[in-house]
């Protein structure tokens, strides 16, 4: 059994299980104080070339967001998201958890519109009764979204743009970041996104950590207390290192980034094997999320054999389907399921 | 530079780094669904000799205190708690955060006696004002406590007695849980722990994990959807099988115990060798962590070589100090403690 | 000056403000426990005909509403609502703030649908992640809605009829109840409506009160130690006695239902001199809060002399107007308005 | 029956309800934009002889306090009190539901002393882990407390100081703030104390209203966008008049110290008829509230007669009383209780 169903299917990167075994009875502090921890972070602030960065080192995406959010954003305040987004759909409420509202936008292929965005605040603030509703207080966006699709440097110039006229952070999840950079669509460096937002988070655990989300704010303005926050929201390790090494790793020698453009090469293939044996795409996803539409014909063919997420029923029967590829997908899986699957026809 | 400061100062077990290697490119499903964690929980099930236990795995100690408590206590309801306990005093207000309040009753050596809890639980509900006040909701106590000591088999028993009169859960955090049921000095099994509370946990990160506490329901009776609540509060692992990896192999042939044996064994020795040279205990503690008062001219000497904890100055210039050992202490790191420990004359 | 701004221009019914005046020196226990309250929870549970039902009295429409919402809510759940709600929009987050999600539904004229929340709640338990989701906990509708329109009979029965089958308890919000009730379009009596939900309240602030919100539990099954969490919310008077006198007198000799026949009496006059003078509405409303589209030359004519709210700026130029009557507008307001307002030609 | 249960039994002063009833018909704006509130906060900015104080008008005691510390505290900070401050102990918990905690200090009568908080938070800073604690974010003190004491303006002044070297807010709950100024101990007038801190209550409930509390924020730094927080506690009132109109007429010609006066010489009269009958004062309270420890035969002499609490039993039979008096009590009141009152003996 193969399975694409998701970019957390194996453990991690052999190079950060060697890295936790060769450091594994070095003494270190906690509470990432630790030397792997203060590496990691300055090998993240050189890659992103500003050395007045602070990177927080967090366990899981969820955790990270709600934190981010909830720590950024003043009580009458809301988080401004696509309506697809993590936030607002698959996260159980977390940032309502905080005591803050998600504030929801129109989105297309997972993406907001600059536009959109200004009409919403343009219409807040012109309602005589705005100060009776919740205050927008930062934008969240992510790259890659949650289908797949990526934000251009002009798009994400001018939602930065929108955001600064109003005074608002903008927050983009980079849960999936290494596979949106390595996208060959992708026309924003690392160092230019970092300069096009407030606050950032690097993927760990979908690109080849066991866990780990680094929360960047790249010109350094971190919430005061912000680690306080972080034990507060229980998302503090004791043992700092984990997440420490595993970046440190990560950001040596561009292991990230490699890895992740193993990712975009097989999602490539597997586009491209759909799109031969004549199945139609749900949208044209340029990184390792790919949405297909399989008719029973082709899933019965596969059960028992390739895993994928069902993403949505259609009422003609066939489904909405999702395959992804990671770090550790590789071309001899691809070339199995190009075996199973059979024509679309 | 030898390091007493904790018990999270090194990596983990070897053999959860060889079970991580192991299993690394086995592909899984997420979230805990993996057949790891699956292994892991029917382990510890059988540790406890209750087939009908619920077991979930979380990430870290205030997380899991925090996400435990806030899913069990109604709106109207606080947590009791020794005035020196973890969650009243070192989680950055984790508890408070998720809107309950930390009722705290006096303490002796970190523990909280049933006559006390009794006392609180008739003054409370004497009150002709009760119902303007916070109910208890949940009795929380943790085995060890925060200064290494131990409730006894009876002194469980008896204020798991005093909660059950009042219908109010039991939470026993067990961060150093090993620590605790290796201590010469514990008269109750792991098997009578589990049937003397409502709720307990099993902490990996201080005994030989890299990071994760194992929540367990011993009667089955975990708040409905706990999954979905531990999600909400961002303790939900992608990977769950770095966790599940760890307690399964924790959990194989009794290696908690087994390496919580070492940490006790060490700690013994240190005991023993302040004692010997002179100085003066700060309380008899019988797990692994050793309070011990020191003078200026100890710390000097120990200054730049061997690494501990300074708990509170005292007025006369000595300090209340804590050296805690753990499964990666070695016999080498209380031998070199030893010959660089002047006496105390 | 005349205002049709809101239903809530003047003070109290002078019913309430004699009562106020003539026991004024009566002394009475505080917080809920003076005989006027019992009186008039008495008064409430005769005139829906529920001898068992629970009555509390609130201060105000958002705090009633957050407090009902959290203290029915689980921790992972959510309430649904319309898009247009009021919890949804004008109360500032109150019930994000309390940790619940709001999850909002189409509407249409400020109406949801049985068939839309039953499809709701199908495609919820449908989708494989659900538990990593908001779950709907409890549906709030208001009666009227913040469009001045009514649920039918039927409508209601068919709302709570897919809330019985997914054990969801259904919340009305009746802040201007009486003006519902009193419509020549209402064909759901008190009773009836008492019948057909989990919860609802009786709006006393624009309906003839100073202030206070009767929250109504049909059939005695308020959440445990509500008083208790209505303190926690900051919604307990001391002074009860105060919110007691009030809805006691309302609830003399069907008070409550006169005095809002008056708002409606007046507001169909209202629509009338619109039509008759060629306006257009902008939906039929059959309660007290009439929405009129008027151009540019009406609003001129008014200015400086009747007050009203500006709903929506329509492209062209002209404006979605609210006017609202209530207990205390006279039919020397309405005629005053007639004389005003220009025809629309 | 003579009640001295509280000082909330009555109604309201009289030239309220007059107040009330002469304005009932003017139509006003809601949400505290009516001219009476506009009035009221002009006179309270005059009494206080701030001109750019800024005033708001809430409803009740508990609202007041945990919206004014949840919107002046951040995240990682708790607000400290004495251990029976209101806001600790009888409050339901409601600082803690909004996500702080309520750090207690030891008291004396109901007072916290400059030098424990200055103690306190000397100890929280030069603890080595403080960051892992909740921050002491602002101070809280009743003036007069819960046990009818009061500060002197040189411990006010100290623990004023103590605050500024920290820079942390002040916070006076002035719950009974007339009868405190009123007292013959006092030495600390109005303005004097407003220049004492940096934020206030005046409180109406207890002085003659039917419900309100004035916050004042004398140096005009309230927190940003403080109206929309008070509409998201659920404690703004869509009828402002309400409170508008009662504070207009308290700040009227000095009548809310006038009638302050009245409690506090019939305070008096009822300290002196017990010490003149023999009776114990558990401590020589210099307000309204007047605590004496009376024995059962006393108890038994005004059963059914006279009300008043029980505030605590003693173990020899005795117990500790409050006798509250108030802006209503009269002097045929308390000659009654005089003449029901056996000798102590």
């Amino acid at each position: 059994m193969i399975s694409f169903t998701c970019d957390y299917n194996e453990g991690a990167h052999p190079a950060i299980l060697d890295a936790l075994v060769r450091t594994n009875m070095d003494q270190q502090p906690g509470y990432g104080a630790d030397s792997y921890t203060e590496s990691a972070k300055a090998r993240i602030r050189e890659a992103i070339g500003r050395p007045d960065a602070q990177v927080f080192l967090l366990t899981g995406g969820t955790q990270t967001n709600s934190t981010v959010i909830a720590t950024m954003l003043r009580d009458y305040q809301g988080v401004i998201a696509a309506q697809t987004g993590h936030i607002a759909v698959h996260e159980a409420g977390a940032v309502e958890y905080t005591g803050h509202k998600v504030l929801t936008l129109p989105q297309r292929e997972g993406k907001i519109g600059a536009s959109d965005l200004k009409s919403y605040l343009e219409g807040y603030y012109a309602d005589g009764s705005y100060d009776h509703m919740v205050f927008p207080g930062m934008i969240y966006i992510s790259f890659p979204t949650e289908y797949g699709t990526l934000y251009s440097k002009a798009e994400l110039q001018q939602i930065h743009s929108v955001c600064g006229e109003y005074g608002l952070p903008l927050f983009i999840d980079g849960a999936r970041l290494g596979y949106g950079l390595m996208s060959p669509k992708c026309d924003v460096t690392l160092q230019e996104l970092a300069g096009l937002c407030d606050v950032f988070t690097i993927g760990g655990t979908k690109v080849g950590a066991l866990c780990g989300e680094a929360v960047v704010f790249p010109t350094g303005k971190a919430p005061e207390h912000f680690f306080t926050m972080v034990k507060q929201h229980g998302a503090l390790l004791a043992k700092g290192r984990l997440t420490g090494i595993q970046f440190d790793t990560l950001f040596t020698d561009g292991l990230y980034l490699k890895i992740a453009a193993n990712a975009i090469d097989r999602a490539m293939e597997v586009k491209s094997l759909f799109i031969e044996k004549g199945y139609e795409l749900f949208l044209d996803s340029p990184t390792n999320q790919q949405f297909i539409i399989l008719p029973q014909k082709a899933m019965d063919a596969l059960a028992g054999k390739v895993a994928y997420e069902i993403w949505e029923r259609l009422s003609d029967g066939r489904a909405v389907t999702r395959f992804a590829t990671s770090w550790a997908t590789t071309k001899e899986q691809v070339e199995e399921l190009r075996k199973l699957l059979p024509e679309d026809k």
